[in-house]
C-alpha cells in the first residue's frame, strides 16, 4: 500500500464497489476479472453488487475472502434509456451500488454498464460536490512519452466556458494526483494555438484561467499537438472530447489493420512478419487502450470510474487498479477542496 | 475536358486565380506549382497574383502563354491578424485575387496563404450568397473506400443547428458535384450513433434535416466509425472538425514514425524494410494527404480553395486540380439554387 499519497483512504484496505450486472460481457467477464484481481490484491475488499444467483453461477467456486457478493435484482441494460431505467429500476445493480458510495460502505464505484446510466446514477444518488456545477468524464490518451487527460468525453452538452474553467481544475488534481504529474500543464483544446482562439466557452474559459493563475495554463493544443504530449490535461466541450478519443481508437485500429492486412500478404509480408514481431509487440504494447482502465466521473460526491462498454476481464482488471488507484488519491475530497476555499466538508467514509 | 457535368464554366477553359504570395513556402513554391502545372494543361488560364518582380524572380525563365501575371503590391504574412491585415493592406496579393473574382475575370481561387485571411478576404469582396448564413470550410478526409467531406473545419465559431443544416446542403453538393458522389449519405458528426443524440445545435439540425427531406441524412456518426467510410458528408462545428482534422495529421504521422523508426532499428528492421516497401508504398500512397489539395470555401458568391499553409509543389499542383473541378463543377451556382429555390442567380462570368 502507498503511503506517500498526502491523505490515504485507509492504510489498509480500498473498497471498491463493482457493478458486476455492467458491460457487454457482464457478468461473466467482470465477476472472472473481480476474482482474479481480488485474489492477486488481497489486502482490499470488493463489493460485488448483483443478481447472487447470476454472480455464483460465473463465479465457478467458492469467492475470495475478500469479495463479499451485494445483492441486487435488477440490471440497467446497455440499450436503455438512462432517465427511464433509473427511474424504473430501483434496485438495479448501478443503482444499488452507487448506494454503497453514498453510504461510505465503499471508497469508489467501477462500473462497465451503460456510461450515461452510470453518470446519471452517480449524480442522482451521490449528486455534485459543492462549488462544481458540472460533473465531468475524462479519459486517458496515449502518447509515446505517457498518458495526458482528455476532459470532457461526454458528461455533459453545451458546456460553457465556468464549466470548462472548472473541468480544468478537476482534470489537474487528477494528472496530479493519480497520474503523478507535479504541477499538470493544462490547456485548452481548439481551433488553433495562439492562447483564446476559438469559441465563446473556450474564450471565456482562457480568461478565467488567465485571471485565476492558480493552475499552470498553457493556452490552446491543437489536434495535431496532442499525441506530441505538449499538455497533461487537455480540456474541452463534450462533443469535441467524444470524437477525439474515439477517432483515436477508430484511426489507430484502421492504420494497424491496413498493416496486419500487409504482414500476412505474400511470402515477403510473412517474413517481414517475423522479423517485425519484436517491432509490432513493443507498437502494440504502447497502443495498448486496455491499459488506459477506466474514465473517472470528476465533481460528484464519491469516486466513480466508467470502463469501456465492451471491456473483458484484463481491461476490466486494469479499471480496478484505477479504480484503486483514485480511492486512495481521494479525488473528490481534492476538488471538493479546491471548489470550496480549502475548507474540508465532512466525508462519512473517511472518517 | 470533362463536358460529363450539368453546367460547365466553359468547355474551353478554367481561369485559376492563385495567390502567388500566400503561405510558407510563397512565393517559390507557388509559382513553381503554378508554371509545372500551367504546362500541363495548356488549355486553362492561370492568373498569378503578387509582386511581378519576386515572381519572375523565382519563375526562372519565360512565363508559359497560359500564365498571367496579376501585379499585387503587398502581401498578408501568415502571423499577421486577418482583420487588420486586409483592412491595412487593400493591395494585397489575396484581396486583389479576390477582386479579380468579384470581377468575373477568374473562375477559382487558390491560396496556401493564411487561412483565416483567405476566409476574411472572402467574405469581404465576394460576401455570402443569398439565403446562406454562414459560409463553411470542408476538406476531403481519408478512408480506405475513398474520400469523405468533413465540413465545418474552421470557418466559424459557435455555429448553430441551422449553420449545422446549411453546411449539410453545401457539403452534399460538393460531394456529388466535385467527388462524383450520387445521393450522398449525410451524418452529424456527435457524442453518441442514436439519431439526434449531441448538444443543442445537433439536435435542431437533426429535426431540420428529418424535416427537409432533401439531402440523404442518416443521422449520426461517430468518432471511431469515421474512418469506415459510413457517411460522405460528415457535418460538424468548427472545432470539432478542426480538431479531428489535425488530430488525424497528428496522429497518423505519429504511428507512422513509429513503424518508420522500427523499419530503422537493426538488420531485422532493415531487411524487413526492404521486404515491405511495397506494402510501405501502398499504405503510404492511401494517406497522401497531399492528392486532398484544398479546402473549399462553401458559401460565398464565388469559388474559393484554400490549402495548407506548408504546402509545397506537389500539394499545389493537386489544389491546382481540386480548383480547377470545383470550377467546373459550378459548386456556388448549384449552392445559390439549392438557398434560393432554384431561382438561378446572374453570374458574370458564366455567360
Amino acid at each position: 500500500v502507498d503511503l506517500s499519497t498526502v491523505r490515504t483512504v485507509d492504510a489498509g484496505a480500498v473498497r471498491i464497489v463493482v457493478d458486476a450486472m455492467g458491460g457487454d460481457h457482464a457478468p461473466l467477464e467482470v465477476v472472472a476479472a473481480t476474482l482474479s484481481w481480488a485474489r492477486a490484491h488481497p489486502t482490499e475488499t470488493i463489493l460485488l453488487v448483483g443478481i447472487p444467483e447470476r454472480i455464483e453461477a460465473v463465479a465457478g467456486g467458492p469467492m475470495p475472502a475478500n469479495v463479499e457478493i451485494v445483492p441486487a435484482s435488477q440490471v440497467v441494460e446497455m440499450d436503455e434509456s438512462p432517465a427511464l431505467a433509473l427511474k424504473a429500476k430501483k434496485d438495479s445493480s448501478i443503482m444499488v451500488a452507487m448506494d454503497m458510495i453514498k453510504q461510505g460502505r465503499g471508497d469508489v464505484l467501477v462500473t462497465a454498464g451503460h456510461s450515461g446510466a452510470g453518470m446519471a446514477a452517480a449524480v442522482l444518488k451521490l449528486g455534485r460536490l459543492p462549488g462544481v456545477d458540472r460533473p465531468a468524464l475524462a479519459i486517458q490518451m496515449i502518447t509515446e512519452t505517457g498518458p495526458f487527460v482528455l476532459v470532457d468525453i461526454g458528461a455533459n452538452m453545451d458546456s460553457t466556458g465556468n464549466n470548462l474553467y472548472q473541468f480544468a481544475h478537476m482534470g489537474s488534481l487528477y494528472a496530479e494526483r493519480v497520474l503523478g504529474v507535479p504541477h499538470p500543464r493544462i490547456a485548452l483544446l481548439s481551433i488553433g494555438e495562439e492562447k483564446g482562439k476559438g469559441d465563446q466557452a473556450i474564450q471565456q474559459a482562457t480568461q478565467m484561467l488567465d485571471d485565476d493563475g492558480r493552475l499552470n495554463f498553457i493556452g490552446n493544443v491543437e489536434g495535431r499537438d496532442l499525441v506530441k504530449h505538449v499538455a497533461d490535461v487537455a480540456v474541452c466541450d463534450a462533443v469535441v472530447g467524444n470524437v477525439t478519443m474515439k477517432f483515436f481508437e477508430g484511426l489507430a485500429t484502421f492504420i494497424f489493420s491496413l498493416w496486419r492486412h500487409e504482414f500476412e500478404r505474400g511470402i515477403r509480408g510473412k517474413l517481414a512478419f517475423l522479423l517485425m514481431r519484436p517491432a509490432i509487440g513493443r507498437i502494440r504494447t504502447l497502443f495498448d487502450y486496455e491499459k488506459m482502465g477506466a474514465s473517472p466521473l470528476l465533481g460528484v460526491k464519491g469516486m466513480v470510474l466508467i470502463t469501456h462498454g465492451s471491456a473483458k476481464r484484463r481491461m476490466i482488471e486494469y479499471a480496478l487498479d484505477a479504480g484503486a488507484a483514485a480511492a486512495r488519491a481521494r479525488i473528490p475530497d481534492f476538488i471538493a477542496d479546491a471548489f470550496a476555499g480549502q475548507a474540508r466538508r465532512p466525508r462519512a467514509e473517511a472518517q
